[in-house]
């Protein structure tokens, strides 16, 4: 690994945050060596309690992690916060928004605040994210909260690579409950119904506690159901509860499963095969004069990627063997 | 191909919609014959007008995209409706409850209701919603609606397939315009204020117009700002009628834009690769190895990656030559 890399790792174990903030945009970007950078980091990690906040856009979300933040950092926790935004150029009021309801505690010490982009991660979303969770537990970081909006299939994988899920709700979401229809359900360790000073808010409590009843099987335990207001402050202290008990009987939890590194192999492995595609069927003119012919209405894209297909194999090499083409 | 796909759809273009249902099965679960079906039907398409609508669960989407539905239907234009659900064991309720909105319209004979699961989309979920647009296409209908929650990065790219995109929003929706953060903004043509019969819909609208004034350059057309409510049945007539309007215009519009085939044609042909590479690399027992090193504390994703990646090379293969590793 480059030198450069190796100081900027130790002086980001050292606690300095500009290292941090360098590390984490070399990975993010995908510059030169920011895999060494990871599988140096890699052994050291899983310190971190990763805590996933998600739900519907308006749902109080970084306001309540900005309460949970500043209840943890007063136990003298240190904080990693990710706010998975979805791009958009419309965003920057949103995103200001966001930063002022964290400015109280954004200049504290102990926290380090990241904006990710959906569009375009370089990686993929799920796999930068992770990336970012990693660098921060080996940053030192006792808790990670990631924060995104729950309703594309891409912000629950990002939410689900987390050791905890709060899902927060609202009364007043349109169709009450009908509304979290968006398979974050299944993934959430803990239901919040936030703006609990609002009307509606015990119906969808109990709302939320019947369909957990319902689809729950016998002695199965059901995922806490608890009420917030950040206007208020009710509930608050009794939510860093459950998440603090939470965070100490991870210490004494595990590995990762199975699946889930199958997974993340796999995908970077595709991620990396896919970019070397691209780059072989653009070098000649075939991609090009495909299209041409489909836009003169002579070809159709799926007989354009068969034929384009039947051009790039793939062949496994045995090392010590001569590589041969194995489709026999 | 196969006589019987032949006949399945000979009988879709003469208006059978059980042959309709059984060729959007057989494509979106990729049985054997679906490219052909896809081949086959090409030519023809182009002729429907694709309608997107989308927004924050809670919007009101599929009631007012029954409003729009049944007077389309009484103009006597035939319809396809694409309801994209983020795919959970929990959504029976809000797909029944969706069900049941449509329920007046769902036993017209001139329209076709199809629900596609976000989740585990096997071509993709935006290759399955577009394949199943030119299904309907093909099958004669005028218009295809297609409704998708806009939060995620895969609904946006589902909705941006379509003609013409409607963004639904209402008045109460967490932090009002803030809450559109979701990377829709930039391709709605037309934005809607529903469940306008509630308090806060005319600064609502005023909030998305301010806003479009601020990030639109000068002599652009910015896209209208419409206010509707199902309940009083204000301004959907209005609706209607710019969407109509849109439609004839469509008629006289043209073909696809030469970016979109080719990620098309690329995204086709990364998802045959990437299904052959899972083959092979889980073929041998390297990766089940790669994963024990992994879990016992000796290796890390990245690096794993990394060697399996070293096993399989992309080879093209040149007409009349014999194949050769083109590593050097």
């Amino acid at each position: 690994m480059e030198e450069r890399m190796e100081t900027l790792i130790r002086e980001m174990k050292n606690g300095d945050q500009r290292s941090l903030a360098r590390l984490i945009s070399c990975v993010e970007d995908r510059q030169a060596g920011w895999k060494d950078v990871m599988k140096s980091i890699y052994p050291g990690i899983g310190k971190a309690c990763v805590l996933g906040i998600t739900g519907s856009p308006g749902a109080g979300k970084s306001t309540l992690a900005g309460e949970i933040a500043r209840r943890f950092l007063d136990r003298g926790l240190s904080l990693g916060i990710i706010a998975v935004d979805p791009s958009s150029p419309y965003s920057g009021g949103a995103l200001l928004g966001d930063r002022l309801r964290m400015r109280d505690i954004s200049t504290n010490p102990g926290v380090f605040i990241r904006s990710m982009a959906t569009r375009g991660a370089l990686g993929g979303l799920c796999q930068a994210a992770r990336d970012v969770m990693r660098i921060m537990d080996a940053a030192g970081k006792d808790v990670v909260l990631i924060e995104t909006v729950g309703v594309g299939q891409d912000e629950i994988e990002v939410v689900s690579a987390s050791d905890y899920v709060v899902l927060v709700t609202f009364p007043g979401q349109g169709d009450g409950i009908q509304a979290i229809k968006a398979g974050v359900m299944e993934i959430a360790d803990l239901f919040v119904v936030n703006k609990c000073d609002r009307d509606g808010a015990d119906v969808m409590a109990s709302e939320i506690s019947a369909m957990l009843e319902l689809s729950s099987e016998a002695g199965q335990e059901r995922p806490p159901v608890m009420m917030t207001s950040a206007f208020t402050q009710e509930g608050i202290d009794d939510l860093c509860g459950v998440l603090s008990e939470f965070i100490n009987q991870k210490k004494a939890r595990g590995k990762p499963q199975r699946d889930h590194v199958r997974n993340e192999v796999l995908g970077l492995l595709e991620r990396e095969m896919v970019g070397m595609l691209r780059e072989r069927i653009m070098e000649n003119g075939k991609l090009e004069s495909a299209l041409d012919a489909i836009l003169e209405g002579k070809g159709d894209p799926y007989s354009a990627a068969e034929e384009l297909m039947a051009r790039v194999h793939l062949v496994r090499s045995r090392p010590g063997e001569r590589k041969e083409d194995t489709r026999g």
